[in-house]
């Protein structure tokens, strides 16, 4: 089956990042969507040929976005270029032309999502806006059909990276806002006007985006409480942490008999909550159903590739519908099943990870030293000790001993002669140990 | 256009809360799927027509599941009697029937699943299984579709609830593995034979089933490393915390160059990793995809209402997907177009939410008085109050409270009136606060 064709506009951030996603994982993806998908035009302020992003090297190149939305030959229109106006009279052209519409421009939907909503179902064609909200949390998918079968009771979201960021360093260091933001700035996560992101209109578009799919109301962007987080102090910080408390920059939209709140503020929330732990630029939403209570999904909320993941799930989600029969859209294992690997599965002694290890060892001069060897003879560093105190008279005590990572099968073969030692008492416990880094 | 007929296979704990959500929650179901959903007929072992389950009314009652399966009239088989045998010949029975199946039996998809997705493809029909992993957290969609442009690298997830619990107590209480099982037991999280749960082999079915859709391998149950928790002591959940890790019965699967990583068993993770902090009875499961990086899902991973949300979702993507284009099977804002609600977008001083005050007043008696006073009068409960020592020669102090839940123009009203007091400086800093609980 002949490729997909993608019309990329934008090579900036986002779009460079989507090129090079589709490029470098093309085998997978076309395991999964079961067809290939290829940039055939992209569009760019200012073209470089020399200099193509990865990804584009096939793609013809303008600087006339309006070439890439009139050419019969893309199926698919991915829109990265941000903004109202053009943003909004390219994609409706787009749809005007019959091609399908991949978004990942928050702003665009809050405002004119109504109306492009309706002229893509006139026309049949799909409009897909996963990485409007949230980066590569995959929220819109889980609201709009994960949680399908609840009432949504409400959700709330830390959905601006660079409002998080600011905050976690101002709760961290005792720094002030205005100090954070210019730190923020020079270290690319805050734009030169940050009066999007810390005011929270950012925040805002998104919130609307949430709020229409979990409550099914129309896009009302424009009745949105909007409240940013400039004037926040570190005194107001440091006082919210004494009594419990972390403060976020939440978008918050709860359904009530009376109505639907919809407002982004700064907000005070237990610090026991799992989403008061998400610091830095990460984002996280927690959405109430009625029937499945509180779910909470957590990533990366921009940056070039997480945002690619969402813009390149929602091409994948498009060409699946143009490929398959209705159902067998989604293979069962993700992968068409004439795709599926026969990657082999490690046995244990294969496996590497780090290790606790509880060993009962007689109190006596040189038993560590003996371990110790054992344990540098089959390559195992040793990254903490912990004996505790124990009685005067106890003939055996606990040692804890943490590794660093090693092959299973040297581990077997340690404890084997560490259990053979007249010192050692009872078999070693062995509890392994994963950092869950993203190495 | 007439509503798609469902046919329940048990009326159990899954079973009741599936037709209790499908009828609780109809009119928005129907709002979101396109077309009513029915449930038309139901097996259970012990039928008590005098009793029956929310949501099955109208239902026919039987207790031979075949009759179900058979039944001309029913579209989508819903199997949620559990076990192997049994529910796999209903499965491929209800297939040969040319039905769309929904299950939330993990045991039944790591074992059989293979043989049951090859059935489906042949016939042309839905096999939906969302259930089956992390009861409500829509986890299979997360990695099947919303992650599909990644390669993803490895994830790890608490996906048993009752042995999360039993490390949960370990160690918050410092109670013994035995000791709180026999608690968990009585309260119903835990089963009589709990083997499944402590063994990690209800962890291994779910693992396997995750395995295949991050990396496009065939379901391989029994190459799964399995390690129960039943020999980790109080004084082990004790030296891990010390040293700076939670325990965890993980389900960890990684791809490598050599092969696929498959292990349940106990681990100790880092405190300071959100997953560390996933107690109690509720499920996680962390995400490495290669261009999203780290991605996080969290909610309650069993129960009734938990897991009929799962399979109530599965319901209505295959009803969506019977009953619109392919094009149009998910609705923009998840609601049919001509089901928007017109629900009023409430007005900020209508909106109801607790408060942190920060209030700059003289340092005099019969202020906090003045202050308390007002906040009465509108009806506004102090929650706590905080109050810094001052250097001596202080005029002005600024005193925090924090205030129970009150309606926002309450609190207008009392602010202004604090700012007009003599003893009072510079403007009310006020930020809301949100106890994010499942009120």
């Amino acid at each position: 089956m002949k490729p997909v064709n993608v019309g990329l506009l934008g090579l900036g951030t986002v779009g460079g990042g989507t090129a090079k996603v589709l490029s470098r994982n093309a085998e997978e993806i076309t395991r999964r969507a079961g067809r290939g998908i290829r940039v055939v035009h992209a569009a760019a302020r200012n073209i470089d040929s020399d200099n193509r992003p990865m990804g584009t090297e096939e793609a013809v190149l303008t600087n006339d976005a309006f070439e890439v939305v009139n050419n019969p030959d893309v199926d698919v229109v991915v829109e990265l270029i941000g903004g109202y106006d053009l943003a909004r009279e390219l994609v409706l052209k787009a749809i005007e032309n019959g091609k399908h519409v991949v978004t990942a421009n928050k702003a665009l939907i809050a405002l004119h999502g109504n109306e492009i909503f309706t002229a893509a179902q006139e026309k049949g064609v799909m409009v897909a806006f996963e990485a409007a909200v949230a980066g590569g949390i995959p929220i819109i998918k889980a609201i709009r059909e994960g949680l399908a079968g609840n009432r949504i009771e409400w959700l709330a979201g830390i959905i601006n990276g660079t409002g998080n960021f600011i905050l976690t360093e101002m709760r961290d260091k005792g720094r002030d806002f205005a100090d954070v933001l210019a730190e923020a700035q020079a270290l690319g996560y805050a734009e030169a006007d940050p009066t999007f992101d810390v005011e929270g209109i950012d925040a805002a578009h998104k919130l609307t985006i949430l709020a229409s799919i979990a409550f099914g109301i129309p896009l009302q962007f424009e009745k949105t409480y909007t409240e940013g987080i400039s004037k926040i102090t570190s005194d107001d910080v440091d006082n919210a942490a004494q009594l419990g408390y972390s403060i976020k920059h939440l978008g918050v939209a709860r359904s009530t008999e009376e109505g639907v709140e919809l407002r982004v503020h700064p907000t005070l929330i237990p610090q026991r909550r799992l989403i008061a732990n998400v610091d830095g630029v990460m984002n996280a939403v927690l959405v109430k159903g009625d029937a499945v209570g509180p779910t909470l999904y957590y990533g990366a909320g921009a940056g070039a590739e997480p945002t690619a993941s969402a813009v390149v799930g929602d091409i994948v989600d498009v060409v699946r519908t143009l490929t398959s029969d209705p159902e067998n859209r989604v293979p069962h294992l993700a992968f068409q099943p004439d795709a599926l690997s026969d990657h082999p599965i490690l046995p244990m002694e294969e496996i590497e990870t780090a290790y606790y290890l509880r060993i009962h060892v007689s109190d006596k001069p040189g038993v560590i030293a003996d371990v110790s060897r054992i344990l540098a003879d089959q390559q195992i560093s040793i990254e903490a000790i912990l004996q505790k105190e124990q009685p005067a008279d106890a003939d055996w005590v606990p040692v804890i001993m943490l590794t660093h990572r090693i092959r299973e099968k040297q581990m077997n073969e340690a404890i084997k002669q560490i259990e053979a030692l007249d010192t050692v008492k009872e078999q070693v416990v062995r509890i392994r140990l994963e950092a869950l880094d993203s190495e």
